[in-house]
């Protein structure tokens, strides 16, 4: 998962995008950048690391210009090989810096296509590079000198024409503007908004709208699946739908999981979605076990917090913190001689003895995907003596990878592939185990918006709403991360020392 | 505050010091140090910063011995000036390295009495630096080639005869072993434990009962006040009473605040007393208004939640997650021809909406200290839609200033220094604001062992418990945070490069 | 000045070019930069600082490959505005490295013309990214999906057709190959040579041949002006004439200060030049004052010691190191309340009393630029005692700026410029002042080889030998140098923080 | 070997420091040091590397005070393994800083007594913390609050009395001044002047008299042997004779090799004792082979300059700069897979081949010790076509170790070590070898002043001037340097962390 953001502004935008960065930071924590535009002159920032490491002052100082885009980044698998931070860049046409969340599934054709029409290089496993080649050459096919919005769009139509997959994307063209678009199914959020100003109207587009709130930007709409926003460097906003079949399909993932809960996304709180994914469990738990014996709702901090109390309300049962979470965590060490020690579960979540002692406890996650923290919480609750130690779980089980921009592992390590419910539970080592119905799950979401009836679910079900994803294409994801496991995270050599244009020193 | 440990163990200690800070770390996290002592040999590797940021590999690869240090520092209002990293280190007598947390309210007098009684040298205005040249020649007093455990308990004894304050200290003798003491009002926590391995019993003593928990020792019991234990670098354990009149006196802001949950300090359940806080805080409204028109009780994150739950399931109102916590903070750059921006509460915390629209909320909040968060808190909750705003703090209201190592604002900056409480309701905005009682307080602590009876409550009553804190020794701590709040915080000229004793390349 | 290099060889180059930018380090210690490429990968580091700062060990695991290009800069006067670290990249068409030494003097027209008739947008001021695009461009034209080295000349053939000014070029061709080639006035100098191994011939191209000698290439030739050599990733070599009228004039400031004189250029060994000048203005001296009262002839190291030699030689006067130069400089610390220290000419040179005391002193220097140094050294001499003080400069009056790459100050900071020599003896406060005369400083290169008769030498002249330098540009670069000295040498805002491209994190 | 300096001034001696220990580089490029006093407050910095890598403007900014002393070091092999980054500190008594150029021979001795008589832990390796404590406890011996010229007398007094080695020494003793004193043989140089000011009356101590000029202060005199300084805060001075026995015999390798040319040492200048050492060797040439048959004087830069420009004029050959030196040394990259390359001597020197081909040349060094670089240097010559290759060492036959601060390789290292004269030429390959004869080499020395009549001449003749050195010292003192040849430099964990007093944050 990544967070984007995109600002046309009166004033620098530095500060503004490093906010908003700040805020989206839970959408990625592995790397961050930013490229801002000033009398066509494009400065750029990106690193490894946490917004507030990659940004010194002396970078701030430099990243100068009204217009700019930025990206927090997770390492994606369903992009080939380990993604660069973003934003990208290249010179030929104008002058085009992007970035991107989700993952294209036909990159390697693209790539491949792009050196043979346009002699184009991608020079790194990125399929953020790819795109915005894409995007280039759909751009300078135009043929403009000046391009105007009406080219902006027909580029956009063209990427959605070549590329499959989820994407919402933020691109920067030098002296002209600023681009955004999602894909067709729109998979991945993008909302935008704007704020007025003595100077005039400034505009506003991000992953989330979270990030328009803390910057005090109005939000106006979603990018509605297809279509493309173009705001020019004056501050004018153009909007057109670029695809031809568009149609509404936002992956309930980010309901689940990866959204703050304070986002509205698609006109759907995040918050209450989860209030409601607590009271449907909560309904199941009801509906299986009338007579249930909890005595206490325990949630694992901090993602399933929301919907445990919901659930812990409607069953009438005590919520309690009973897990506590050290927010700092330290690194692990390899000493010479010493074989490497493996971080416990319990150096990040320690029990309060009192609310396991002697009771029936109801854990609640947001979802469970290898299972193998759940595992060690179970046995640590039993160690805490607990009678006996149910789990819920906000999320039907986790069955397929994604190949939409979540970095999730492959088939055979998700916990819930190709295993019962029951034996889940029997692996988990839990008394009892449940799971939300996918229907559930849906309605949640659904509720909030009646005018969104479709969901990306492919996690729990196995259907790709983009189309394309063929075994072939999941052997290789799978191939790809087993690879990487093997070497380490950073086994390409490309990873940290890629082609980079016209890089000075950054320190 | 600070956090300290210490371990004497059958193998390298570094790595086992390094987790304990880590979980120790919410105790501090300014600056954090190791000493390690191998064949007689002290290794040392501290610097400002997060834990996870001053030790590297290469660092933990020198830090060899089995027996060995740690402090994590919060900078204290009480120590005259900004502290230092510690451990802090003499030659003479022996080699002995010293880290302490809380803080001496007779240091300056103690500095000149080294001088002239023993040509002491003190280079900084850290009194741990004090302490420690206290005990060393408390130690050297006792003339001997090898000391037993009887010299290190005279020389404890003496330490206790000139030093005034609260203190809990970890002494590392090279070749000889690990010292811990705590002062005779046992006003800062400490407690020790063990482990039995092939090779023979470790022991281990730290600020909270949760680091020896999680590094998988057993805790065996507090200091008591007064107390010293003292284990040889053989894994013998010593103790001894070296003060004349202890009294357990421990600082009750730990269960409103600092400690962490899941820690047991002199008998007592962090977690109980902060669950019995809320419930005694919803009693007391009850008494005060027992037709009150609460909607729904909103903690403010994360100190306030244990507390928060508990009230509101005695109030049997909704508990809700309200307020969304940014765990990423982002820097303040000061760009050049800016001013400097503040950041916005706003950044740290956003409201759900949902919860706020015209309902009555309860805010709950540990304490209230300055008031200034507090107020633009309550005003984004009625930015919100909030019909009305209550505030509860689980806390009475804090009048004076810590001197026992909480780097508490001077008097002049609490906000309810010199107010009634329906003044400082007043001044934060609030529609009804109820301060915990202080018997109540007391209670909530007293209820979980009752062998505590007393507790050090001066910023509640302005009675220090340790005594000799005249108001001329206030007026010294004022002057100085005031200095160091017009001159920034690192001001002193000594702060960060002070002598260093044959210290090598860090790099 | 700057120096390139570039090598196909059979195994990984990194440590190669690594060793041949250090060889090459006194052309350039601003910044280094290296680009390799691998499966039609490329990677890259490059940074400010000396070579042996830029890359470390990580940087060097990460640049794979068997064919690269390098280079080291020294900012240039000549290029727009503050150069920046090279290789730059495009990657389109194919992926294009390129590195350059020398500067172009129609940039900002050529920046232009890429852009309406390209759309390629050039980010920075360095006249390096314009060489590129021109390049890119060039080759983009062929239209060709596998070009051919027909396909790479003619490429070179157009670069020259629009470029003026002077350049040695390297480039790397993603999957295919390296190319170099050198303007049609052979201004700046470029060798070629190779290297027999089991598994085949490698090729390495330089600035100077004793980048060959020690990496042990056996020199082939120069590149001739209007050359271009291409060596195919298959370690084919092919060579051909690129431009119409080719016209060796080589920069004789290259003879007189910037070459090591270990350097062979266009067939003249630079040691030998040296002696040559040596002897010349013993000659010029012997002529002038027959009867000359020299008792010693004292060098200003480094760079003049192999003509002083010559000229002591000559004269029949002994040689002394009478200056000891510091080899370690010491930065400049700006203190808070404390003016901006000058370093003195003493902390660099310190005079050996006993060579000065009493005696008539011929200092010798290569040549003399603004004269302040020269002013400091002769009072220097005065203060150890010298009785008279004479002056000699090893090339004439420097009168005029370099725009072919060499950084010099615009005109009204030479002190020759407009000044006789009878004034310029007066200015530095020399008793004597010996100018070599221009026809004796080209016929100590020409001597060399007596094919080459004509040398750029425009700073001694003002006629700028590839045309088109008007006064219009000339006032330009001035400017330039005016605001960077005004603002500082980091004043543009790009310098630090440019676009790059694919740029993931360096430390 | 390593070099010291102190000054005590009437304003902020930090930039003095740091251009004095510029200057005093070329004595130690392994790390620097320097500690400052103010208002009886020691700041300090010190770390691995040059003075301009260690020393940052943040570091200048809190080395306050009027007094201070620094030092720059080479790893010594005297000392008991990896030596440390001085200045050393002890708080007790007074607070003090000390920095050293010497080694002690009996340090292991020091170190057991100062535990046992004073509780002394000395924490390190290095001999220089032995000496600091030795010291220590010699001043706090005296018993004094305000300790007195006659206090600091007495106690270098008592350090003579059971010291023995070679050593400069400066002392910083907080609030009250700075000392320095040189062993009872003056093996190692020190001298001290003044510089007169409008607030009064400066002085400054340094190893060598060059750095005195470049500060611009007056030379006084040389430290006598035995001798000490003290100079109080306040500036004033006083001297007397510490030692019983006190009898001047400097290092004569000081003369050959290591001290700057334009430095004065015991009144002997060292630039003139070169040239001495040249003329003499001349002689021996001209008596030996009164017909020989050398065409050119080549020097190996840079230490033989001056001697070989003796000779070259006293034989009435001609003198060239036949060999280039590269300044710029990159540093050995350890690649996966590939094995370690060794740096050839050619990456540093490249011969001119003109000067070699067909003739007959007269290397010149200052020295030969290991006779491996002589050995490749001679090849070199020889590929580049000399007929003949002669080999002229200013110095005798290096056969001993040295054990008074010089890193000299062990007894069966050095080439000269049991080896005749034509062995020695055999080994190295060379057609003639002339070594300077010991007496003309002490006369070249001598003649500077005839006041010095003795030297240690140790490495030539295996006679330690100070006693006490035996063979199973020097058994040891190899033992240990095979030990750190074996596991690498860094290989004593405490190098790099040794402990650190109040050591804060250095970056």
């Amino acid at each position: 998962m990544c967070g984007i953001v995109g600002i046309v502004s009166k004033r620098d935008v530095n500060l503004q995008l490093y906010d908003a960065l700040t805020i989206l930071q839970h959408r990625g924590q592995d790397a961050a950048g930013i490229v801002t535009c000033e009398d066509g002159r494009m400065s750029q920032q990106k690193a490894n690391g946490l917004v507030q490491d990659v940004f010194r002052t002396r970078h701030m100082q430099r990243l100068v210009g009204s217009m700019g885009i930025g990206h927090v980044r997770y390492p994606t698998a369903g992009s080939s090989g380990p993604a660069l931070a973003q934003p990208f860049y290249v010179n030929s046409p104008y002058g085009i810096a992007l970035a991107h969340n989700g993952n294209l599934t036909n990159a390697d054709k693209l790539s491949e296509d792009l050196f043979k029409t346009d002699l184009r290089h991608v020079n790194t496993d990125s399929d953020s590079e790819v795109l915005l080649n894409v995007f280039a050459h759909e751009l300078q096919s135009q043929g403009k000198l000046i391009p105007t919005p009406d080219d902006m769009f027909a580029s956009v139509t063209g990427v959605h024409k070549r590329v499959t997959g989820g994407y919402a994307v933020v691109v920067l063209i030098a002296n002209y503007g600023l681009l955004a678009f999602r894909d067709p199914n729109g998979i991945r959020p993008l909302v935008y908004g704007k704020r007025e100003t003595e100077e005039g109207t400034e505009y506003m587009v991000a992953s989330e709208s979270v990030a328009l709130d803390v910057l005090g930007f109005d939000l106006i709409d979603d990018v509605a699946p297809g279509e493309a926003i173009y705001i020019t460097d004056e501050g004018e906003l153009h909007r057109r739908q670029c695809a031809d079949n568009p149609r509404l399909r936002p992956c309930i993932f980010e309901h689940v999981y990866f959204a703050r809960p304070d986002s509205i996304m698609d006109g759907i709180s995040v918050y209450k979605a989860r209030l409601r994914q607590g009271e449907k469990l909560a309904d199941k738990i009801l509906r299986e076990r009338p007579n249930h014996d909890i005595d206490v709702v325990i949630p694992i901090p901090d993602s399933s917090r929301v919907a445990g109390q919901a659930l812990a309300q409607k069953l009438g049962v005590k919520f309690r913190e009973g897990l506590v979470k050290n927010r700092y965590i330290g690194r692990t060490f390899i000493m010479p001689g010493q074989q490497q020690r493996k971080k416990s579960v319990r150096q990040k979540l320690n029990p309060i003895e009192l609310e396991f002692k002697g009771k029936n406890v109801l854990l609640v996650d947001d979802s469970i995907v290898r299972g193998t923290t759940c595992q060690q919480i179970i046995q640590m609750a039993r160690d805490a003596g607990a009678k006996k130690v149910y789990f819920a779980s906000a999320a039907p089980a986790v069955k397929f990878p994604n190949v939409y921009g979540i970095d999730m592992p492959t088939a055979t390590e998700l916990i819930a592939h190709g295993r019962t419910d029951e034996e889940v539970c029997r692996e988990i080592g839990a008394d009892w185990l449940i799971y939300q119905n996918l229907e559930d799950l849906i309605a949640a979401s659904a509720e909030g918006n009646n005018k969104v009836t479709e969901f990306d679910c492919a996690v729990f079900t196995g259907e790709y709403c983009a189309g394309d994803v063929t075994q072939e294409y999941l052997d290789k994801l799978a191939a790809m991360r087993n690879d990487s496991a093997k070497t380490g995270k950073k086994s390409n050599k490309q990873m940290e020392l890629p082609i980079g244009l016209h890089n000075g020193a950054l320190s």
